[in-house]
């Protein structure tokens, strides 16, 4: 029980050895990520479509429940980019911004979001990510860091635009671009400008001013909270959103509220499926930074476990005014950058926004929404990396066309079906790569008891006998490959007498397989012609004996391929050396 | 040019050896088939739900255009019971028996089937039909047979029903029980047990009175015909359809006429799923029996241009009034069996039925449908078999899950999402098999230069080294397993120095794998522990060149396990024999 308990429990893991350092560590590392994540929550809310308060408390109870439920110790758990357009794609069709519905659909979301979450960890499903191959995540999250900027241009030229795909985006800009609004484009591209600076030039030049390493990485994540506050001072000084310029305006001042998402038939029908795309690539986000952290300190993450921790995240923001949550790469490198040692620091964050959400809220006020709009572009625009086009193309052309497919399908057509598409193509790539798997035909090396390909070594061959060395596992797909393959290679032979399969690199054979390998063995016996096996892997010899083949093989299984070799070569001075 | 012409006319192959002796065996083979075929098309077209004139037109044009372009000698074309279930399913949704629109849906169907297969065959995707497992076949197939026998009921019983699951079918059996023709029963119930007599009790009784074993056969193909001539005549000379025995009635007496399938983007929309389905099931189905034909005379059949025989067949089908067809089992046994040497015997086939179709049109007005139906249910109760899912239980239990889900979900959602679902769960349960390979720690067995599993043999092993040897390719799907794998191995084992990864069964090592050992490789660099590589495969070592892979890994990459053995088993003494 008290096993099963600290399993779903982490938190009696680390909570039992807490103690002051800990504590201090932990809450120096708070106050510098709650300072991060005010413009980054308000700026990804506005991005899902959302009300800004929306961001800040969809990091606030998840972030709790992720510290008692999650195996991260520097996890930040929260609103993250990808996730927020996956959001706004997903509630785009159903709702209008700004209405009730929307936020309703936003807060069912996170809900199915959460359920399945925790579905797949309580049946311990967490390997379905790696469905999701470094080829397709590379190229999708590409591709939406692409997409998101394109859809953040708008708030920087004060106009009004839409649409999910790009084609959409830029088409939407070009008709609005005549309303641009001079004054939000001064302080959007402005914004902008100071925020790659702080990203590039900040940290060197504060280095040279004798500031330490360290201390110039946080200053140098403070930027957008730099930004925030001149613009918003600007703002308010000259007057600005009398002319136009789009600010936050009136944002509650209060805790995060109790809400229930809605679980009519209809909407959990539409967003099912979205749910389940944003669960997926939400996780793998989340898995992927909690690894990487983990590492560094040689400590464990359970996958198991975290799709509990996220769940349990996603159903928090859905009862408390949230949207989708998971773990999040940035904020989770600050947090573990500024020395946070446990999840209490993510609690801790939580207590600090939650005085952000009650005390701070009036002051951003005017807040312009293209200051917010700067901060997005500036974080996406990080992880477009076309490079993986390149790397895959050099490597392998199948894991290429998988890329290059889900940059294409998510930028023409949309997160959604980008991302599907990515997974299907992969699937039948490799499906295809495995249909017709190379076989060799392979001698024995003179002098050794090893046998190699033919066509690549010199090595001794007996016209009497074939042997094929099947480099793949044999199953549905490339069952009748096999066995069309050894009757044209004994078509025009009338001196073959025996035929082996060498099996060392067949790890499996199923029931297709198995009766085309029956159906082999019934025309080679009609033609006179022996089939052998060699080198069958114990598994394969468990699975195969379970069946009536071995018995009715009309030739032998050897241990080795030498031990069939010296069997069936029967005239030692028939074999020959291939050209 | 003549080789293109003759790979795409396998016509030119065998007609310039035609002479008399393959002219008089094809003829004789044909008028039997014509009999056969005569009852048999007039079934399936009620089974498809069109007019019966259409099963005769449909075995005429295709024939002759799969004789030209076929590489088959012995298949007979035309309508086949599972794909007239399933054009039954695919416009039942769409338009009503005996309207226009239901015809011009079938010659649609028939002509987006047919273009579909003609594309496989030019881009020789053939192999796509390796999709379908052996499992999935057997399990749709006799849950097929189920579903077409259960749809025939209502003809046997004189009633009004349908449905295209077990379920809807049984329920609206039941429904309509109380409006039972006894007539109409007497007919059908006499019919049905008269052709399961013929079907097992007629060969050996004609057999005994001195009749060859041959002849006895072909008697026994004709059973149908005799069932047919005796009811017809029962009901002319009775007036049994004045007491309300359904009858084929008014037939035109012309050959098939020329028409044109609709285009219309709508319906071509909602068709284009279920015509691709049908040419994959009829592709499968013609296919097995081509082969299995052709290896008893030693023939070759081209899978990728009986694509284009089929394809063409089934356009002349859309052209001609018929409907989707492909090569059926039934008539291309008795077309082998009666002697047919080359598809000239087809040919004669479509003579004889078009003959059929000009002359003997007006003797079937009084045909009972239920006679057609008997003739159905006898032949499609053979297809049941449910002993796939003992052999399948036996041997894996994934193949197991394939067969039984197919079997249910055919039974329970209809043809479509049967044999989707049996694709699908077949490809999942492969994947999800190769997600979690068996890996097997190796160690030497004494004396030998053979490396076996520790945990099955009596090996030597070193405690500063581990070597894995790995069953499986390493891909997306299971890229992260063997990095997790690794870890945990060497985490509590600080005397570890080495760890190599035996590659005799890795065929292959995608990107997301290739990072996933880089990553290991980084990791184990950390700390201090070489990483090496044994027995890896000349194609991957081909692909690893192309990686920076091999220049950043800490160890060495050995040509034999042996060899890794000897360099880094430091200390011989140390070695000790596995308990």
């Amino acid at each position: 029980m008290t096993r099963l308990l600290r399993r779903y429990l982490p938190i009696l893991d680390w909570g039992r050895s807490y103690d002051r350092t800990a504590f201090s560590n932990d809450m120096i590392a708070a106050v510098i990520v709650t300072i991060m994540l005010i413009p980054q929550s308000l700026a990804y809310a506005l991005l899902a479509g959302l009300p800004p308060e929306a961001g800040i408390y969809a990091s606030i109870a998840p972030i709790i429940l992720y510290a008692v439920f999650g195996t991260s110790r520097a996890l930040a758990v929260g609103p993250v980019a990808v996730v927020s357009l996956l959001t706004a794609a997903a509630i785009g069709e159903i709702a209008d911004q700004g209405t009730m519905g929307y936020v309703t659909a936003a807060l069912t979301l996170a809900f199915l979001s959460g359920a399945f979450l925790l579905l797949l960890g309580i049946f311990r499903l967490g390997f379905l990510a790696n469905f999701l191959s470094h080829p397709v995540i590379a190229g999708f999250i590409t591709a939406s860091g692409i997409l998101i900027a394109a859809s953040q241009l708008k708030h920087i030229l004060g106009i009004q635009a839409g649409g999910h795909t790009l084609v959409e985006l830029v088409h939407s800009l070009l008709v609005h671009l005549p309303d641009t609004n001079l004054v939000t484009l001064l302080i959007g591209a402005s914004a902008t400008a100071f925020l790659f600076w702080v990203r590039k030039g900040l940290k060197p030049l504060l280095i040279g001013f004798g500031l330490s390493k360290k201390g110039a990485e946080i200053a140098q994540k403070a930027g957008p909270v730099a930004a925030v506050v001149v613009t918003t001072l600007a703002v308010w000084v000259f007057g600005l959103d009398k002319v136009g310029v789009s600010i936050v305006g009136e944002v509650p001042q209060a805790l995060p509220p109790l809400t229930l998402p809605s679980l009519s038939p209809d909407l959990v029908g539409v967003l099912i499926v979205p749910a389940i795309l944003i669960s997926v690539i939400g996780f793998v986000e989340s898995i992927s930074v909690a690894q990487t952290l983990a590492a560094k300190k040689r400590q464990k993450i359970d996958p198991d476990q975290e799709l509990i921790g996220l769940g349990a995240a996603n159903l928090g923001a859905a009862f408390t005014g949230g949207y989708p949550v998971t773990g999040g790469f940035s904020r989770s490198v600050v947090n573990y950058d500024a020395g946070a040692e446990t999840p209490a620091a993510g609690a801790f964050t939580a207590v600090g926004l939650a005085i952000a959400a009650v005390a701070l809220t009036p002051l951003i006020y005017f807040l312009p929404k293209a200051t917010l709009a700067a901060t997005i572009i500036v974080a996406v625009l990080s992880l477009v990396d076309f490079g993986i086009l390149r790397k895959t193309w050099g490597y392998s052309k199948g894991d290429f066309v998988a890329v290059a497919a889900t940059i294409l399908l998510t930028l023409g057509f949309g997160v959604e079906a980008g991302v599907s598409a990515g997974v299907i193509i992969s699937i039948l790539l490799h499906l295809h790569k495995t249909a017709q798997p190379h076989v060799a035909e392979v001698g024995l090396v003179p002098g050794t008891q090893h046998f190699r390909n033919i066509s690549r070594h010199i090595v001794m061959t007996d016209p009497t006998l074939v042997t094929l060395r099947v480099d793949e596992s044999l199953y549905f797909v490339n069952a009748r490959f096999l066995e069309d393959l050894v009757l044209e290679r004994i078509a025009n032979c009338p001196e073959i007498r025996n035929v082996v399969l060498m099996c060392s690199a067949v790890n499996a054979v199923d029931f297709s397989a198995l009766e085309s390998l029956e159906a082999l063995n019934e025309r080679l016996t009609e033609l006179g012609i022996g089939l052998h096996l060699s080198e069958v892997k114990g598994p394969v010899t468990d699975r195969l004996r379970k069946s009536h083949f071995l018995d009715q093989l009309n030739g032998r299984v050897f241990l080795s391929q030498y031990d069939a070799w010296a069997a069936l070569s029967g005239d030692a001075t028939r074999a020959r050396a291939a050209e």
